[in-house]
C-alpha cells in the first residue's frame, strides 16, 4: 500500500497523477482533456467554496448565473479579449441531432438545424456580462454593482493535467462595475488580498502578491493581479488572478452612466478568479510519497478513528462505544470526524489508506490504550504518533489540527524561502533554473521584447512585480540595459 | 407602485413574467432561451440547494462532478434515451476560432479545428455517468453508488419561458447504482419523498406523487415517478421527477458486477433531478396582484425593517438604535433580516418594495411606537398589519414566520383541494377543464393511443397515476372501454 505511488525523485509528474487517481480526487474522462471530480475530490471543492464564498459575501458580493454561451457577435466585442480566448473556444455551431439514415440506431447532427449565429461555450464571462450590465446601469446610484458567479468554462487546451490545466473547469468568476477608477483599482487589490488570505490561511500555502507584465495580462485588461505559490519541485504556479479591466469592456459594450453631476462616463471594470486548479496546487505543495497530505482547514476529513480489535468481544464493545463518545465530542467542536469500524479491511490497510488520503489526525483505539485511559494520535504532516490521554483528548485535537495547519504553512514558506534567489547574470539565472530550481529575482530591462526572449532561452517567466518591491538600480540579466527594480522568474505550471 | 404588475385577471402569462422581472429574479439575455439569473433569484435558489443538498446528504449521498460535454457515441449508445433527446441538443463541432480575413476585426469558425467527433452538451448526464461507473464497479462491494451532481444543462426546446423551460437550466442530478432492482426502486422512491417533503415543508405548495404512464416516461426510464403541483391558473407543474432505470444503461454500458454468489449480473440505476423550475412553480403557486410572496424557510430576507422617521434627530437616533437590538436579536435566532434607512426613499415606496419582492413580514418603527414600546407588524401572505410589543417580538416573529409558512400551505392546498374534480363523462371532462379548470380525476382504458388522442381533443395529459390509488371500476372517458382506477389529468406547464 505505501508503495503505490511512484516516489518524487523518480517522476514528479507521474507521482502528481498517482496522487490524483489513487488519493481519489479525480479520473480521466472519455471527452478529451475533460476530467470527473470524484466525491473526495468533490468534498474539498465544496469545502474552498464555501469557504471563499463567505469570503465574498463579506466583502459585499452577491451570485448570479450568466448564460453558458456566448453569441459570436458578443464574444468578438472586446477585440483584445477575443484574441486572446479565439485559439481555444467550443463552439456550438447546431442545435439538434437525427438519427442517421445510412446506419440505423446511429444520430448525426442536423444540417438543417445550423445556428443562424454561433454560439461559444463561456472561456470567461466578460462578454456576456457587460453586454448585461449595460441594461442595468444608467445612472451613478446604480453602481457599483459588485457580482460573483460560481461556473463551469471551457478552454480547449492542447495539452491538459488534471485538475492543472482540463479543457473544462469550475472556477468562481466576479465581476464588478464602478462609477470610479480609483474605487475599481480599490476593488481589484481587495480581491487580490482575499485570495492570498484564503490560500495562506486555509490551503496552508504562502503567496507572493504581484502584478503582471504588459505579455502576461489577461486579454482585455489594463493590469492583471496575482499570486504566485511554488510547488515542491521548484516550478511556480499561479493560484489566482484579479483584473482592473479599466474602460475597456464599458466601451466595447457601450455602457455608460451619469455621474452626481450629471455628466456621462464609461463604467470602470473588474473582474477576478481561482479554480479547481487550486486543487492541483493543494495538492503538489504538500504532499508526499505516501499521498496526499490535506490542510486540515480544508480536509473533507479532518479525524479518523480506526479501532484496534482483538478476539475478546466485549473488549469490542467498549472500543465501539468510546469511540463513539470520541467522534460525538469532536463533532460537537464542528471538527469533521469518521469512525471506521468496517470489519472487512484491517487496521494497517486502513492507516494506508487514511494516509493516502492524506486525512490530517487518525486516532487508534485498541483494549490496551482503553485499559491505560489513552489512545494513539498520529498526524498525517510529520507521521509522529503519541500515545495521548482520554482526557481533554477533544480539545488537544483541535488544537492539534491548528499545529499541523501551522506546521504546514511554516515548512512550505521554509521552501520557499530556501528556493529563492538572486541571479545577477545570465549564467547564474540559467544555472538556478537548472539545478537549484524555484524563485529567481533577476534585473529585466522592463520591454516586452526581452521578456519574450528571456522565457525563450530558459523557460522561465516573469511571474509577477511584486506588490511595494524595493527599487534597486540594477543591469537587465540578458541585454546589460539598466533596470530599477528586481522582478519574480520561473519555470511554472 | 402597487400597479406595475399585469393583474392575474388581465392576463396570467403577463403577470407572471412581469413578476420575474419586476421582481428582480431574472433577466432576459442575448442567448435564444437563456435568462440570466439576478442576485435575488439566486439568493432563492441557493437556499433551495442548501435545503435539498442537506436532504441528499442526510439520504448517503455525495456529490461529484462530470464533464459537460458527451461525446456523441457515448449519447447515443442508450437508444430510447438518445432518441427523445437528439431533437434538443446543442453540438459542439468546432473548437477555435479565428480572424476573419474579409473582415477586421470579426472572428470566424476555424474550419481546420472541426472535432473529429462532436461533442453533445450535457442534456441529461447518464450517458457520460454510465460510461464513468463502467470504470468504477466490478464487484458488489462496489456499490452502491450514491451520487448527485449540480449541475447546468441545455436543451434547446423552441418555445422558452423564464424559469419555466430555459434552454439552459441549472438543476441537480442524482445517479445511483445499485446491486439489485429491489433497492434501486426503494433509491427511487426514497428520493420521491425527499422532493415531496421540500415541495411541501420548504415551497409551502403541496404535491400529489405518482408513477407516470409510458408515454409521459423519461426516455430511457422503466418508471417515472413524479410530483405534481397545482398553479393558480388551474394548470399542473411537474416539480420532480425520479426515475427507475432497470438496467437499460448498465446494459448499452456493459456494466456488470460479480455478485455475492460469485456470479455476473448488470448494476440497476435511477437517476432524479429537480431544476430551477422550482422557482417557477414557487412564484406561480403563491403570489399575487402586488408581487411576489415568498415561502418563509426560502425566502432570501425573511424580515425587513422599515424605520418611520420624522424631523425629530433625537428620535432618528432612538430608532435606529431600537431597530438595531431588534435586527441583532432576529439574526440571533437564524432569521434574514434586513434594516432599510436607505434615506433615498420614503417608507411608502419601501412598503411597496419588499411587497413587490414578497419579504414575509415587514416591522415598521416610529417615534410614536417606540413610546408606546411596540412596533407595527405586517405580514405579506395576508397583508394583515398589527401593532406588537416589544416585549417577546422575537419569539412573535419566529412564530409568525411559521404561522405564514403554514398558511401559505393551507392556502394552496385549499385551492387544490377546490380545483379537484372528479369527471364521468368526456363532455364533464372539457367542461371542467375550460371552466373550473384544476386537477380532474377520470377513467381511461390505460392504452397509449387513448392517452394520446385524450391529448390531442384536450390538451391534457395524464399527470400521473397517484400511489396507492384507489382501485375503482369505470368506463374510459373517451373510449368507454373498461377501467380498473381514474388517473390523474391537467393541462400542464
Ligand atoms: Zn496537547
Ligand atoms: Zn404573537
Amino acid at each position: 500500500m505505501s508503495n503505490i505511488l511512484t516516489p518524487r525523485s523518480q517522476d514528479y509528474s507521474q507521482w502528481y497523477n498517482d496522487l490524483i487517481i489513487k488519493g481519489n480526487l479525480a479520473d480521466y474522462s472519455a471527452v478529451r482533456g475533460c476530467m470527473v471530480i470524484k466525491p473526495y475530490g468533490f468534498a474539498l471543492w465544496e469545502n474552498m467554496r464555501d469557504v471563499l464564498d463567505k469570503m465574498f459575501k463579506d466583502t459585499g458580493h452577491q451570485n448570479a448565473y450568466f448564460p453558458l454561451f456566448v453569441p459570436k457577435s458578443l464574444f468578438e466585442a472586446e477585440e483584445k479579449n477575443a484574441e486572446g480566448f479565439a485559439k481555444e473556444c467550443a463552439v456550438v455551431t447546431h442545435y439538434r441531432l437525427k438519427t442517421d439514415p445510412n446506419n440505423k440506431g446511429k444520430l448525426i447532427v442536423d444540417p438543417a438545424a445550423r445556428l443562424e449565429e454561433e454560439l461559444v461555450v463561456r472561456p470567461t464571462s466578460e462578454a456576456i456580462i457587460w453586454n448585461t450590465y449595460k441594461n442595468w446601469i444608467q445612472s451613478y446610484r446604480d453602481l457599483p454593482i459588485l457580482i460573483n458567479q460560481w461556473a463551469n468554462v471551457v478552454r480547449w487546451e492542447m495539452r491538459t493535467r488534471l485538475f492543472l490545466r482540463t479543457a473544462e473547469f469550475l472556477w468562481q468568476e466576479g465581476h464588478t462595475a464602478h462609477a470610479t477608477k480609483k474605487e475599481a483599482i480599490a476593488e481589484t487589490t481587495q480581491m487580490l488580498d482575499v485570495y492570498a488570505k484564503f490560500v495562506e490561511e486555509y490551503m496552508a500555502l504562502p503567496v507572493v502578491r504581484g502584478v503582471k507584465s504588459a505579455n502576461e495580462r489577461f486579454a482585455g485588461a489594463e493590469d492583471t493581479y496575482c499570486i504566485e505559490a511554488l510547488m515542491q519541485d521548484g516550478k511556480a504556479l499561479q493560484a489566482g488572478t484579479s483584473h482592473f479591466l479599466g474602460q475597456n469592456f464599458a466601451k466595447a459594450f457601450n455602457v455608460q452612466f451619469t455621474d452626481k453631476e450629471n455628466k456621462m462616463d464609461y463604467v470602470w471594470a473588474t473582474s477576478w478568479g481561482v479554480s479547481t486548479r487550486l486543487i492541483g496546487a493543494l495538492v503538489m505543495a504538500h504532499s508526499d510519497d505516501q499521498g496526499l497530505v490535506m490542510p486540515p482547514r480544508l480536509a473533507p476529513l479532518q479525524v479518523v478513528i480506526v479501532p484496534i480489535y482483538n478476539k475478546d468481544v466485549e473488549a469490542r464493545q467498549k472500543i465501539d462505544a468510546k469511540a463513539e463518545e470520541i467522534m460525538k465530542e469532536l463533532r460537537a467542536k464542528g471538527i469533521r470526524v469518521k469512525f471506521d469500524n468496517d470489519d472487512n479491511n484491517r487496521p494497517g490497510w486502513k492507516f494506508a489508506e487514511y494516509e493516502l488520503r492524506g486525512v490530517p489526525v487518525r486516532i487508534a483505539l485498541g483494549a490496551r490504550d482503553l485499559e491505560n485511559n489513552q489512545v494513539e494520535v498520529a498526524r498525517r504532516d510529520t507521521k509522529e504518533k503519541a500515545s495521548q490521554p482520554l482526557e481533554g483528548l477533544t480539545d488537544h485535537i483541535a488544537q492539534l489540527l491548528e499545529d499541523i495547519h501551522n506546521n504546514m504553512f511554516q515548512r512550505a514558506l521554509d521552501f520557499r524561502t530556501e528556493h529563492t534567489t538572486n541571479a545577477d547574470t545570465w549564467e547564474e539565472f540559467m544555472k538556478i533554473l537548472d539545478e537549484k530550481t524555484g524563485f529567481v529575482y533577476a534585473h529585466w530591462d522592463g520591454t516586452p521584447e526581452t521578456e519574450e526572449k528571456i522565457k525563450e532561452l530558459s523557460k522561465a517567466t516573469i511571474r509577477c512585480i511584486p506588490l511595494n518591491n524595493e527599487q534597486e538600480a540594477g543591469k537587465c540579466i540578458l541585454t546589460g540595459n539598466p533596470s530599477t527594480q528586481r522582478v519574480l522568474f520561473a519555470r511554472a505550471y
